[in-house]
């Protein structure tokens, strides 16, 4: 489905549309999330949060998301979060170097080259201004992407919105361990939105300046990196994996991937197992997926090991989870910063010592947007195109559309009643009495509502009501009485439709 | 209970805290949230959707939390977003003008005051700093709470985070009207963070620098604020009303208040009545709730009507709600400074209008606040005293706890297997194996868990657990088979716990 049709398709249905763009010049990078797209979006949260977070057992916090600026000095994004910029003397624009040498030259910049490298590969390749055309510009310099507020009436105190939301979970760690009953390795997630001033935010939700994260830090003994009791669940699941020797990824159980040493650890076999069985749940085609090893000049400095997921997509490859063996960094570098001793015990140990960690940091607004471009279809059935988004029911707007076939001889009512039933039994419910019912299943199954329910003059009469499924658009005839249970049991895919 | 034990409960088991608390010097009114302090934020959220926004037939949005300058040109918010304060000259401490005089004065100061007359106060009620007793201060000068952000490479497009949710709403409501086959009254709503420089952050959650809202804003037609099909429905219901010559809030149903000319219109009065029922569905209870009107000197200046929702606390009254009748102030400010004509039509009628609004904008951390304070018990049984939490079910962290009598004999893999059921469900549990069956108890109850299952010998031979109740402590025996329904039901208040 190209991504016209999606972006369309999101202007048409307010799915989702650029912030404040009743005003010329808004700058870009700011989204809105309409009724429709606000719900798929937090039905993504929430089936990362079942999945991931509290089936792990892991502990999940809801941080702030201005944070002083020794957070980010210990971190270390003050001194290196910065992307390489020049402006065109001409027209004065301003643009991201590596971007501009990456398009020109169809290759990967790496992040780690200089800014006089840039400088000499942007002379060398002869790179024009894509905006007036023009081939003189200024120097290369490095922009921090950090957004600065100034706190305190005299703005004596100068912090920054959170460039990632994970800093909150490294700076409660020592908390969390102390007061919630926990032990190693022990999960922390955290969903929200971070910020990044980006210099060309594009590909709508794919390169935003606000934007949704949802990351999980697992702190662990280092030395216990390959005690993972629940291994065997995930030892002969298979891995899509693209190591640096390779041109394409292949499939490999993660017992073999360990084994091989392809994978440092049975710790990180076993959260890339997870993280790839949850992403499958949104409905991402396992053949679509894969964990690309990072080289040492493209991943992060602090990064002992990084996978990045990414899913393939018509605008390519696209990254949607980083995953990265932070070692203790991050501990190490707040507890030398703030002064504070963050050494942790296990129980029966002697010895303190700093949790490592494992991250899998996903994409929020990344994972809807690739989610919905791979879940659109359209179907001929005749003359006519029918288009529906083939949406996992988890992540559904609405599980189920209640349509009265009229508003007449009780059939509102009903339906009403039913509608309020199955709400009260906490399933996400779409009424809508209005138009034909084949214009009514249109619109549902355009914005992906897997089942509809029809009452009819049937229904009046016994009981039972048309349950039709979006992509088959079969139908049957069930018991009102039964859709609560019946509706749970779809949604968790522990019943199939057609073996109703 | 007094708000210290709140706190140390707080801080105890990690339900709030302040954020970048390893850090010495952090500025204050940043707050996280842990596990179960998240939990239960998230829960009011969805309590507020599900009462006040789906079953009201709105819609909801989730927008950007940083905005183009223009956006608050139009909203006011640039030129009078402010607060009036003074610098002590001897230890250049900052302090807001009206929070000094208000506390030397026991008074309120109202909020229309000029700085010169604040000035005038100061000096005449011989004021001294708070800090360093001294009593010489500069002027008073207004101090604007907006967060500036500078977006782009050279700074070139100066936005603000947004100090409330709804501008979003003005800025999405033309585009909505369109899109998604709606009608006036049009009810949008936005629950999401907001940012203020306070410059005397205080009382923990009651004062935050950046802090939570649920905020609705109803579009209608004012030709039409009378016509409210529901009405009916809450004609009888009683409001707790404090009109301005009122010394104490009184009783008195919709239907009469609006017939008095108390409330100005039934669309307003409707409203009150959906808020005061939402907010007791948070556990507070009607008697200490009261909807204050404000004076011309106390409201927003482009209100024509405003009540505050405010429940009394061992700090005095809150204010949980703002509820204005904001009129067409906001859609015609932004149709002016955009240039877009943000008129609409309503069917069958000829004439295009600009819709007025009447708001309910409530805090959310405000809430969690006030709700958790009110429901902290501590009871004497016997020698030993109990604390518990008197949450509602649905706002409470999980609904139920599952505890295994022991880890042997299979009591522990059958709890899994409940647990796992329930899940499935949608339900929210909490799983403890560690410690006494007393303690475990004890650990949910601090925490507002209303219901706790024991899987035990008889479970393993007759499949019937242990159900109990967190308030009564009271215990029934069910079929293991029949929780799922139940426990729905018990969280709806479709059944109580004494007729099981």
């Amino acid at each position: 489905m190209p991504k016209e049709d999606l972006v369309n398709l999101a202007l048409r249905r307010s799915l989702f549309y650029s912030a404040a763009e009743i005003y010329a010049g808004s700058p870009s990078g700011f989204w809105e999330f309409g009724p429709v797209g606000e719900k798929i979006r937090r039905k993504i949260i929430d089936l990362w949060r079942k999945e991931l977070v509290e089936r792990e057992g892991f502990l999940e916090i809801f941080g702030a998301q201005i944070l002083p600026e020794a957070v980010f000095k210990a971190s270390g994004h003050l001194a290196s979060f910065a992307d390489p910029i020049v402006q065109c003397k001409k027209c004065n624009a301003t643009h991201r170097a590596d971007q501009l040498i990456a398009e020109k030259t169809n290759g990967i910049v790496p992040e780690s080259m200089s800014t006089e490298e840039l400088a000499k590969l942007i002379k060398q390749h002869d790179v024009q201004c894509p905006k007036c055309k023009g081939k003189d510009f200024t120097e290369v310099r490095k922009f921090n992407m950090m957004m600065k507020v100034d706190i305190g009436a005299t703005g004596q105190q100068p912090c920054y919105l959170r460039p990632e939301t994970c800093q909150s979970i490294f700076l409660d760690f020592p908390r969390l361990f102390k007061t919630m009953r926990v032990q190693l390795p022990l999960g922390i997630a955290q969903s929200g939105s971070s910020f990044r001033n980006e210099i060309a935010p594009r590909n709508t939700l794919l390169r935003a300046r606000e934007f949704g994260q949802m990351e999980i830090e697992v702190f662990f003994n280092p030395k216990k990196i390959n005690e993972v009791p629940r291994f065997s669940e995930v030892e002969n699941y298979k891995l899509n994996l693209q190591t640096l020797k390779d041109k394409s990824p292949r499939a490999m159980n993660c017992k073999e991937a360990v084994e091989k040493k392809i994978i440092s650890a049975k710790l990180i076999a076993y959260y890339l197992a997870r993280a790839q069985q949850c992403w499958h749940a949104f409905g991402i085609p396992i053949e679509k997926m894969r964990f690309r090893q990072l080289a040492d000049d493209e991943k992060a400095f602090y990064s002992r090991e990084s996978w990045d997921f990414e899913v393939e997509t018509e605008l390519g490859w696209v990254e949607l989870i980083a995953c990265n063996y932070r070692t203790d960094y991050d501990l190490a570098g707040h507890a030398k910063e703030s002064k504070q001793d963050l050494k942790v015990k296990e129980e029966g140990c002697e010895e303190a010592f700093i949790p490592h960690v494992f991250e899998l940091s996903a994409g929020i607004d990344r994972t809807l947007f690739v989610a919905l471009s791979l879940a659109l279809k359209t179907e001929k059935r005749g003359p006519e195109e029918r288009t529906f988004m083939e949406l996992p029911p988890r992540i559904a707007p609405y599980l189920v559309g209640v349509f009265p076939l009229m508003k007449k001889d009780g059939m509102l009512e009903k339906a009403q009643e039913i509608e309020e039933e199955l709400v009260s039994y906490g399933l996400d419910v779409f009424f809508d009495e209005v138009g034909s019912i084949g214009k009514r299943y249109a619109r549902v199954d355009e914005v992906g509502v897997p089942f509809a329910v029809t009452v009819d003059y049937d229904t009046m009469k016994d009981g039972t009501v048309t349950l039709r499924e979006r992509d088959s658009m079969e139908q049957k005839r069930v018991k009102a009485a039964e859709l609560p249970l019946l509706l749970w049991k779809l949604q968790n895919n522990k019943i199939k439709f057609k073996d109703i």
